[in-house]
């Protein structure tokens, strides 16, 4: 069969298994879900075995040893699979919540109904742990998921799937739900992404270049979780103690994730008192700054003088970008302009500036007094997240589960016709 | 200054226009809508001036009458175009509303707020009133709007726009808020839908083809409001008189919208009892109906038979696709098959069956004994809509100024750090 005919067919299998989940309860959700997190752990030597063989062709194609990280399957990992898909089961089932309720004159009763999306395609790279987290949150939300993986990953990915497969047709499920493209052949990437009859949304998970691809060849609505570009502004009325405290846990507490700081800005009348302590604290713990002009000068040259790409920069690593800034509005700016409308935040003692920043900051999350490090589903209480969507359509900020449903109206009458 | 710098440019300017939008009030906003609605009356004579030279242009063209009719402008439909911008100044400013708060145990408090979008353009055809009310939702929302009208209608469109831009520098708001494509050059659309980095959401708002082109081309997110091929279900239990006036009236009361009925399903044990009166009263409306083979011999050959495509077909005038199926199940695997997601309803009286059917019906907007004819922002107690979406994401269903809204996190902390 050619490839196009097999993924339409496999996409159609996938659109063929919603109509079933429509009626799927909780309660036999999460009874698959705990069989799927028993299974993972009963076949771990299974998943192992195969990660094995991944590894093995990435050190024969000499991978970079981040990429050999990220593949890296052991104990500890197979278990966080387990632990997600038993915490999945755990979690409320959004589907069927009414949403809003309005009783209209004429005795219409509109429901607003949170229901299933459809068809959810995850395109993703190095980690396969990935599989069992979007597997186990799109099941619990009622979707059919395609996976297409990483090739370095596709031993792992294919093993874990299979397990979890195999927990669909045991629990008389249509065998449609869970689905993964296994052919190394790239152009795989590029049909399926112009399926649009059958696959509702995209969501890329990996670097900048796959999402880049992702937007443009795809016809199906995508979700980006791209790049976080995270600030955090020092205000001139700012408690610099607590200020301090909560830039080093943005930039040092795990400099390499999306909600990390990538950026300070300091007010100018903060700048000679909050400055000299704070970059002795980073240059103790590593951490290399690029400077704008005046950061340079208090730091007695002790940084590197940044050029305007390095506030663009996702360091993802023990480096940051600093600057000062005239005011809030300044910070304001710069933050719209420099960053990916992710994470920030502003340390401030004046309700006044606070307020100003939390309004013109356009990112998904904008914080006062706190790190953006709290940007994930569990730390705002959703559970598991599928990523931080960086977009304002559909989603914005973390996704957990009802970011993976829709909704539609449900009207009762009893008999009314349009005048 | 080529057309592609000239798009960019204008879309940099509505980029930059959303940031005071950010802050400007409700009352500053009504204030606004409000004089836009007395300009539009105060300067009718210059619109229907403009709307003659489209009509003049167009009968040299010799487009068809019904194209024409939609390009007409009269005192009615600027009154009509007036009284829309003054209703949307009197509807709930979506923006600030705070739709979720949570409280964690670390002592953050996260809102999740309504914001507007940032820009949208709007792609249409030949009705210039669209310009109007799209530039009032679109302001009452917060957001910058790019218009590109169909070139029939150019003269009306950029008549209005003028208008309304005059308002908006009167009141000393950014010029930037609302912007009118005006080259008849066809690359502009095509220009327009990679500027990803600065318009964030495109909406078409026309036939068939220009929604196609729009998806294929667009690396904006796109939200369709696609065509209605809609269904009344006939259910073996339902009150056949109520069926009777919900059928008629989901054809008849104004066919040529997308909410309108275009295909009856009829089960099978109610089909000798309904038929028969059914067709004779959409005979002597004027209603052509192709039926399925059953539905020919009730008829005795009255009316014309069925072909597949015929229950694909959105018909927009006085004609009906019919067909019997076995049970409420064939007749929702018939409606999510040839349906498009839009309106559809079921007559019953047995309450299983309506709640299958209101599970089942993968569409927007699901009824139980009401006329399909109900799906309409003001019907839903919206106020005007910029559309009806027939997609999944973001918005679905009749999407009015909340639609047009996103959301973002605002995180209070007190100094809180992640561990």
């Amino acid at each position: 069969m050619r490839l196009q005919d097999e993924l339409v067919k496999l996409a159609k299998g996938a659109q063929a298994a919603c109509a079933p989940m429509r009626e799927a309860t909780a309660a036999v959700k999460n009874k698959a879900l705990c069989s799927m997190s028993e299974e993972i752990l009963r076949r771990k030597a299974v998943i192992l075995k195969a990660n094995l063989k991944d590894l093995a062709a990435a050190r024969r194609r000499s991978l970079s040893p981040a990429l050999i990280d990220r593949l890296i399957l052991d104990g500890g990992r197979v278990r966080a699979m387990a632990d997600c898909l038993r915490e999945v089961a755990g979690l409320a089932d959004p589907v069927g919540e009414v949403v809003k309720e309005i009783r209209r004159p004429n005795g219409l009763l509109i429901k607003k109904v949170r229901v299933p999306i459809g068809v959810i395609a995850i395109i993703y790279e190095s980690r396969p742990n990935v599989a069992a987290d979007c597997i186990g949150l799109c099941f619990k939300s009622g979707n059919s998921v395609i996976l297409r993986g990483g090739s370095e990953a596709m031993h792992s990915s294919l093993a874990i799937t299979r397990i979890l497969q195999g927990v669909i047709r045991h629990n008389r499920l249509p065998a449609g739900l869970i689905n993964i493209v296994a052919t190394p052949r790239r152009q795989a990437v590029d049909i399926l992404l112009k399926l649009d009859d059958y696959i509702d949304l995209v969501i890329p998970r990996g670097g900048e270049g796959l999402i880049r691809k992702v937007e443009s060849l795809s016809r199906i609505p995508v979700i980006k979780h791209y790049k976080g570009v995270c600030h955090t502004y020092v205000d001139e009325w700012a408690d610099l103690n607590m200020a301090q405290k909560i830039c080093f846990n943005a930039k040092v507490q795990r400099p390499g994730v999306c909600n990390a700081m990538e950026s300070m800005l300091v007010h100018r009348k903060a700048a000679a008192r909050f400055l000299p302590g704070m970059l002795r604290e980073f240059k103790a713990a590593g951490v290399k700054v690029r400077g704008c002009p005046l950061t340079y000068r208090i730091s007695r040259g002790a940084v590197l003088m940044a050029r305007d790409k390095d506030y663009y920069t996702e360091y993802l690593g023990l480096a940051l970008s600093v600057k000062v800034v005239d005011n809030v509005d300044a910070a304001i700016r710069h933050i719209n302009l420099y960053g990916t409308h992710h994470s920030d935040t502003i340390v401030s003692e004046n309700g006044g500036n606070v307020a100003r920043f939390l309004r013109g900051v356009d990112s998904a999350c904008v914080y006062a007094n706190a790190s953006t490090r709290f940007t994930d589903g569990n730390q705002f209480g959703m559970g598991a997240e599928i990523g931080i969507s960086t977009g304002k359509l559909h989603a914005r900020g973390p996704m957990g589960l009802e970011e993976l449903t829709t909704y539609k109206y449900l009207i009762y009458g009893n008999g009314q016709v349009r005048e």
